[in-house]
């Protein structure tokens, strides 16, 4: 009698491959988290929004750079031009454009100083530390591990339309041109998580491989969680409250 | 008697500090290389010049991988811009554009096939470690030294003017449009240098930090030197001396 042995842990088809990275989105991501909750019910104040925006900015200023460490690991002038786009996205072709400009905007919508969004001195130490975390992660980690992190952008689209609708309905103090971030990504996070899927079901052909994007993707939805724990907890602790005060 | 103590090292004035860092490039620039005397005095043999492009190409590859490292440590949209340019003179701004893909062609037209240069195989040891030497710099090094070391662009363009001479004058069995790669580095070269000299003249203030460039032009030196050493040196060893026998 011959019996076939397959191998102790078989890939996983890719439909089941792209069914588990999707399932760390729906189980991970930090539309799930109650800072996020209440941001879209209307229930921040003033002062919980601007303090969001101002931390969040530490993440988006940061996205090129992680964008420049993956390029460095691409092989080839098709993938790196792909890579390139994402950090134009977010730096602009020229002065006054780009994600990061829209951002600063956005601050300034909420009335927020731009000086002191650059200046990064309200940055919280949690949040450092997650964004610090996630350069690092990409970094050094395979291609394979720092492209699967990008894969929180599966979800982002939706994120953008829910919140979107959100800040028109309950934080109309902010000027809607304040919101021109978010529009712009609903179709840029389609693009790109379409692309970086594609990318991490070529290179994932082992099961090993399959379990690190895997990995890669869920520590990716801690490194946003851990951003919005910092926020969240930060009510009247110190440097943060007394400049809530002002 | 009341005497001013000068710091133990004061900064060189922005006059001395410039004619220091082209004194490098005067003094260990590899257009003093053997091998590119020999080259430009068009005594080079068909195999050799073949070997030169070969092995060169692997140096040309990575520069958007270094570029990308350096974009990586900048710190503003406006910076990383200016290396992103970089990236893309050599990626190309879509498929069959860029400075790789015309050194491809100087092969093709020097008879090479693009293939086995994709492959890389023909590359040697010594070739490798200068290129691999040089990505790692850029990677670990601060950003005033991975820039510092790009300033070997200064020398470039002349160095670029008196190849397309010698190579229409001495080797006319590759096709003028073969040339392409060297015509196009001459205005980059400009550019480029003198972007990052400005960077570097405001970014070195004290003299341990003029000292750091100055030595970072010095290491990158060696490694077009050693690159040509390598290329020189491989006549008959082996694995390189058999495949200039197909």
């Amino acid at each position: 009698m011959t019996t076939t042995l397959a191998p102790l842990t078989e890939p996983w088809s890719p439909a089941e491959f792209e069914a588990r990275l999707r399932a760390v989105g729906e189980g991970r991501y930090h539309d799930r988290h109650t800072f996020n909750i209440r941001m879209h019910q209307g229930d921040l104040t003033q002062a919980e929004v601007r303090r969001w925006i101002t931390n969040r900015f530490h993440y988006q200023r940061h996205i090129p750079v992680k964008d420049a460490l993956i390029t460095a690991k691409l092989d080839s002038p098709r993938l790196r031009r792909m890579w390139l786009r994402r950090i134009e996205d977010h730096d602009g072709r020229s002065e006054g454009e780009g994600g990061i400009e829209r951002w600063l905007r956005l601050g300034e919508a909420a009335g927020l100083d731009r000086r002191t969004l650059l200046s990064g001195e309200a940055v919280l130490p949690g949040v450092r530390l997650a964004v610090e975390g996630y350069v690092n992660f990409c970094r050094l980690r395979s291609p394979l591990e720092a492209v699967a992190a990008s894969l929180t952008e599966l979800s982002a689209p939706d994120l953008m339309r829910t919140r979107i609708e959100a800040f028109e309905r309950h934080y109309r103090w902010i000027a809607p041109e304040g919101l021109a971030y978010f529009r712009t990504r609903v179709d840029q996070g389609r693009r790109d998580s379409g692309e970086a899927l594609e990318l991490v079901r070529q290179w994932a052909r082992t099961r090993t491989d399959q379990e690190k994007a895997v990995a890669a993707l869920s520590f990716k939805c801690d490194v946003l969680w851990s951003l919005l724990d910092a926020v969240q907890h930060a009510d009247g602790q110190g440097q943060d409250g007394s400049r809530e005060s002002m």
